[in-house]
């Protein structure tokens, strides 16, 4: 008999829409396997590796913009998770996360796969709840319930997150053979309907005040899902009143017009009187991380009179060590509030932001216009830099971009994105920025979105994170690039490590596989490109649009190995350094 | 430049005896990782994958019996390392583990690689500790030593385990490239002299008076690592008094002469009488857990009528539910107690057990010497069972054998160990029972260890730990026995799972991958025996010797991959349950 507290758990996911569960095998989880796969509205898959199963899901939940649920067996399958439920944590992707159990009276007493589950994922969840064992009291049906409800309500209130349901399981694990779950039993659901923040006459009479007083204003744009209305606000506002706006490549803003794609070059500057002059005095910003790193070096030195972060609620972060406000509304609310104001940031300023961003693009197309001098030598300057580069001019309109950790995520934000399509969204696992988790993500998303997804990654965290492939679906719709250095690059390209006799063995790790073996055993189409060899460049440029293109009959998903070699890729990334120096000063 | 801390706690580390250390790359943990690297006494590894290298290192501290250091760096890597330290805690694993961290200011700030690791590992450690960041006053840099001492006099005292030190490192992480690390500053260490427990007189007095009362004695060892003067303490007394031993795969004491290795099977029995005939008076039990489950409910209903477990420390668990009394001293101590008493245990008692276990082995033979009859067909009955039992026969006498969750360890301790070997230890990540890291920790042993290290896996557990070849190490004493049946065959054996209609796809979890790729990835030498076809058997048995065998030319590792067909494997399993049933009654 499956416990009536697990079926009515299903049940309450299924009529809050919840869709998508992701099983890992387990015998004490069964209870909750059956349940999921038997119930009519849900769509279950299976995956071996929980670490994977997990990333997965957060692909999944980053599509729909909705829990995903989670399902493992007890013991250290629990513990396998963790790595997932910190990214989704920091993310704000909403999870549901159930671990089957012992009772708690056989916790530590030498029963194979017990540990202690309880409050396992500690503060990387917004909530956690243990379902109740036994069920003699009426009392207890209406908690368990009620546990489900609150479960799926944090969950889902802004900022999202992953919450933990550990649930304690006796047995007998499986029904009997002629056991029918009866899935119309009816239960109580909590429904959460979620207020919208306002602000108060006086308060926006406040800020507008205030607002109007500032002549040199910056919008910041945080990592955040795309959404088209924030968006088309931030344009409007950013265009009639002369603002400039820095929008990452993870900040989904590619679309917003003027935007400032490439902070993180033009703000290498040394020059005093130039960074003076690009300093605001009133700072917006809202979502996520940024990647830029000369973005919060800049505004830490070259702090705003004023900062304002908006963020309806959660925690807030003071990144650039100048947070003077909180604004505990939507930014699409706040920011909505200053239109219609008909004066304009100093243009002098606004100018200058784009000016220096023009002069920032420029620096990057010459860069790989130009030939690299290298021990007296003319080569190319083919390294891994320009294949991203030829990737994302390649995009097509309609995809899915998946960035990894480390380098590709800062290849690509320093390329930055021409199309202003709005069906390209893209996503990184910025919230904690492992290489851990990256290929599984994207294949979350490919198995439940029609679009192209298509992942840029690097060696370490393609071969870290394999067991993305492991399971039985298949992958039409996806693509990777694969950037195969042979080791971690990234420490190649910044300063400490390089200058290091460790470098090798201990930073880089210099590894020796290729993705071959790893498609051969997954039954997934490879193309190599081998960047090291003349002519291969021209190769990648015909290859790339018809491996961007998606086709009716794609059977299963496509890797492009693109083959570097690091040190080259170092030389290219010091070219690039020398050009910001003598563009920008030493 | 190094921060003095980082210096002195690798310093006292060299200095309290650790050797091993086990690294994985990183920016922030790069001060650690360069003075672990530099010292002159200390031997550094690295592996990317943080979940592998964990088990790695609980590979060589089980070799070595002696604290082995991890190396990490800040965010999702910590996480990483879970599912590890939760097996090192309920298995007594002395570990060390440094993860570097953001200093405090800088969490919650949406900087890169930042989760909340303090007290990450929540109660899977024994000790959690940060170490100071800024050292302005001459009392930070005591608390730093006196830290790392703590943390090693704790992580070796017993019962031993996994404690965390958290290191919050500021940037530059770096040193000049002219820095010279000195590790010859004088540092404090706080030594631990353990004394012994031992037990006043009238204790002792006490037990004797007690132990004499009861006749059927029973002793059932718990996992431990293989303890030769114990070994021999508890023959002498199981010889000497005519106590039954019981003595699973993974207690290590297959040398006990006598000793009961099938429990499992004996204890099948139907038959009261049978089972009242075996019921001890006293129980005596020492170390952690046991495979068998038919030993667990059989003692669970024919309950002694005292229990005493024996363990210096530590909470006690109470797997038999019949726990009266917990002895706070050494086995060795203890059981050395209740040597000289004349009285022996009832003859009828101890001879049943030792005839039901002549039976039990017995049955375990007719079993491979039968003809299946399956299907009306005459089929071999070649299947991963018999696989297990040649590789089991087959050991050479000086190895180290690692039996991998969850079907090779209970076929393992269904086939016992025939050979009195002392130099055969079994190892087995029964802490948490988990698949996670099975490969990862034969690795651990096979690069410290001039032994031949011996695993047998299935291929969940196998694929799943995949990374544990992703270094750049060589393992000539490597051999890895693969069961591959393309899926998670223990789901076909259990009962609840087999009846259900998801059993391929949700429990099985049936998946199509062969070693041979991997093999190619790694360059480790590759053979496959595919028991589906005619002759295989006897190849596979004309192959063992050649396998097992350690030679001076190894370059690298072996694997040997066992194909076999999961329903096959099911219908033996079934004929050895038709076999118990016949033998022992419905």
């Amino acid at each position: 008999m499956i416990p009536q507290s697990i079926i009515k758990a299903v049940q309450i996911c299924a009529l809050r829409g919840v869709r998508q569960v992701v099983l890992s095998p387990g015998s004490r989880c069964a209870p909750l396997t059956l349940a999921f796969v038997r119930h009519p509205n849900l769509v279950t898959h299976t995956f071996s590796d929980e670490r994977s199963a997990a990333f997965i899901a957060i692909g999944m939940a980053q599509q729909l913009r909705h829990p995903v649920v989670l399902v493992c067996t007890s013991g250290s399958a629990a513990y396998n998770y963790a790595p997932a439920i910190a990214e989704a944590y920091f993310q704000h992707i909403p999870l549901l996360v159930f671990t089957a159990d012992r009772p708690p009276e056989w916790i530590d007493q030498l029963d194979g796969q017990t540990i202690r589950q309880k409050n396992i994922y500690g503060s990387h969840v917004k909530a956690s709840y243990e379902l109740p064992l036994d069920q003699p009291h009426p009392d207890v049906q209406w908690h368990a319930t009620r546990i489900i409800s609150e479960a799926i309500n944090i969950s889902r209130t802004f900022p999202c997150g992953p919450v933990h349901i550990n649930v304690p399981v006796r047995e007998p694990f499986y029904p009997e053979s002629n056991e029918i779950i009866n899935f119309n039993v009816p239960v109580k659901v909590i429904e959460n309907e979620q207020g919208e923040l306002t602000l108060t006459n006086p308060q926006t009479e406040k800020l507008k005040k205030e607002w109007e007083r500032f002549d040199k204003k910056l919008i910041i744009c945080g990592q955040q899902p795309y959404h088209p209305k924030l968006t088309h606000i931030i344009s409007s506002l950013s265009e009639s009143q002369s603002i400039p706006v820095i929008a990452d490549v993870i900040s989904n803003q590619h679309s917003v017009g003027q935007a400032i794609q490439h902070s993180d070059i033009l703000l290498a500057h040394k020059n005093e009187e130039t960074l003076k002059g690009l300093q605001p005095d009133l700072l917006i910003t809202f979502g996520l991380s940024v990647i830029s790193k000369n973005l919060k070096l800049f505004l830490r030195k070259y702090q705003p009179k004023a900062h304002w972060h908006i963020q309806p609620a959660g925690y807030v972060a003071d990144s650039f060590q100048s947070l003077t406000r909180i604004v505990r509304a939507s930014p699409e609310l706040v920011l909505k509030t200053f239109y219609g104001f008909s004066k304009e940031n100093e243009k002098t300023y606004y100018n200058q932001w784009q000016r220096e961003e023009r002069k920032a693009k420029e620096l990057i197309r010459n860069l790989f216009s130009r030939t690299l001098k290298i021990s007296n030598e003319d080569l190319n300057n083919s390294g891994e830099f320009e294949a991203v580069k030829l990737v994302m001019e390649c995009l097509p309109n309609q995809v899915n971009l998946h960035l990894a950790n480390s380098m590709p995520v800062r290849y690509a934000n320093l390329v930055g994105i021409q199309q202003k399509s709005e069906d390209l969204e893209i996503f990184a696992n910025r919230g904690t920025s492992g290489i851990d988790g990256s290929t599984s993500t994207s294949v979350g998303a490919s198995l439940i979105s029609d679009k192209l997804t298509v992942l840029i990654t690097g060696d370490m965290a393609f071969f870290y994170d394999r067991n993305a492939f492991w399971h039985n679906y298949k992958l039409p719709n996806l693509r990777v690039v694969l950037l195969n250095n042979h080791g971690g690059g990234i420490f190649r390209m910044i300063n400490g490590p390089s200058q290091q006799p460790e470098l090798e063995e201990y930073f880089e790790t210099v590894q020796q596989l290729h993705a071959e073996n790893t498609a051969r055993d997954f039954q997934v189409s490879y193309t190599a490109c081998d960047l090291r060899k003349a002519g291969e460049l021209e190769k990648l440029k015909l290859l790339l649009p018809v491996f961007l293109e998606r086709k009716e009959n794609d059977t299963h998903g496509k890797i492009l190995e693109i083959i570097s070699d690091g040190k080259l890729n170092q030389q290219i990334f010091n070219q690039y350094k020398t050009l910001i120096k003598e563009s920008y000063g030493a």
